[in-house]
């Protein structure tokens, strides 16, 4: 049976995993995010346990994902400065010699959604997670989405609520951008406590849901996903689903018919339908759709 | 030679046209949009002077584009009463008896700026259209948007300039909304004067071009077109282009990074390549589509 091997490459940790042809997990092994001196090569003798066939690396980002550039496959511009200009793609390509594919982690997560998660059966769908940061993939048109760059979707401006003691937010480059409001770093820089010891009745989460109303109703009038899937630590907060759907029907304002919107959107911004393992699994699929080519 | 039947299908105006099979207009005329029981029959007496291969509708909206929906090819919650709930296709499919391709006015003109115009080449692609009123058209992965409904990026929330004399904004679902901020009748209403009487000098431009480029930096976040192309009455003034330019940049802050951002934008945010034409020449181009299927 074909093996597969996959990587969730994020800020913090290495999420390694081997997938075999029907989709189980075979053999799962978390790293640290050191430099890529350190951790690379510790990946690379994880994979080559293995007799892969090929390899999908779903990166924090930004990456450059544009095939026809000299540096495809690198990460870009990120503040971890020991991975920035990094090759990650070529890099694995050369020391496993197996085909390898690339997204970014949450195109990867979106990708997974649509093809066994929450999206299934549907073509234009939005994964956002809310974590450390906030980072959306998108399918369009069955296809991940790259375009320009990719998606930033965690930097979109966002109206400040009045009740906000953080106005100012906390984005280095745009302050009080959704991610500077809405992350779980802004949470715990607000509130001084973190997002997961806040109770429900805090108002830190009529704020929180205030802010991903926005991003919901934002995606629905530029993109019009079939449907949204919230994911990340942040989101592990149940309650926040049924205010989000609350405010995000206010913000629409009767403006969008369809009836997804008049059953209160409850089949329409939805938990992720593969839990935490989005993000890996969709790195698996990447390593697939790498042999086909 | 194969001859196409065109409509552009505005809430004023109907802009009918026929191509050849080589793009070239054979033959255009323009009829006031009245009551589909009077300006369908004139339609279709136009169109029947032509042997037609096929037709191609480019609606306003908002339209069902759903192929599954028994109501697919129908406009929907329009304000323009008489024409809600109308089975435009269907009825041009049994009244000329030839396939018929639609779409929305400004997904068609996405199409034909990607085919044709100022997005040549590209696979990702948003056009807006500022007049009376703001829509946009995407395609992306090299198809247009449907999704759940379609864009209707007009009515994403924008902040609020506190130099704005109206801030409330004339959109009667969102108040403040890009269309209630930035389209020809908000701009006419705010300073009592139509936008083309305005001189360039007049501080209408800084606030109309404060809110498009918070539209710009929206859509490179969310989805990241490969380029924006602005049409429409409003985007006749071109000062406006370099001032949108600006504005994003100082939006965007620097946190994406690639040779079109580094450019400041000015092969990114442009004109259409098809001057007025995009509309119509979409029409065209869905017409030809319909042949094939």
């Amino acid at each position: 049976m074909r093996l597969y091997g996959a990587l969730e490459a994020g800020g913090t940790k290495m999420v390694a995993a081997v997938f075999d042809e029907n989709g189980e997990v075979v053999d799962r092994e978390v790293f640290p995010t050191r430099t890529p001196g350190e951790t690379m090569p510790e990946l690379t003798v994880y994979f080559k346990r293995f007799p892969l066939a090929a390899l999908g690396v779903a990166s924090f980002g930004p990456v450059n994902l544009n095939r026809k550039s000299p540096t495809y496959g690198c990460i870009t511009a990120t503040p971890k400065l020991a991975w920035r200009n990094y090759p990650i793609l070529s890099d694995f390509r050369d020391a496993l010699g197996v085909p390898a594919g690339f997204d970014t982690d949450v195109n990867a997560a979106a990708i997974a959604e649509t093809a066994l998660g929450a999206g299934r059966g549907l073509e234009n769908v939005l994964y956002v997670t809310v974590g450390t940061g906030v980072g959306g993939g998108l399918v369009i048109n069955g296809k991940p989405v790259h375009g320009l760059i990719h998606s930033e979707i965690g930097h979109i401006r966002v109206q400040v609520s009045p009740d906000d003691p953080m106005p100012g937010g906390n984005c280095p480059y745009h302050g009080p951008c959704l991610e500077g409001m809405a992350a779980g770093p802004a949470i715990e820089k607000r509130w001084g406590v973190p997002a997961r010891e806040l109770p429900p009745e805090h108002p830190a989460w009529a704020l929180e849901s205030d802010y991903l109303a926005q991003l919901c109703a934002t995606a629905m009038f530029t993109f019009s996903p079939e449907r949204i899937i919230l994911g990340g630590g942040v989101m592990q907060q149940e309650f926040l689903f049924p205010l989000i759907r609350e405010k995000t029907l206010k913000l629409l304002n009767g403006y969008l018919c369809h009836p997804a919107v008049n059953n209160g959107l409850a089949d329409y911004i939805v938990a992720p339908g593969l839990g935490t393992a989005s993000g890996i699994t969709g790195a698996y699929l990447l390593a697939r759709e790498a042999v086909k080519e």
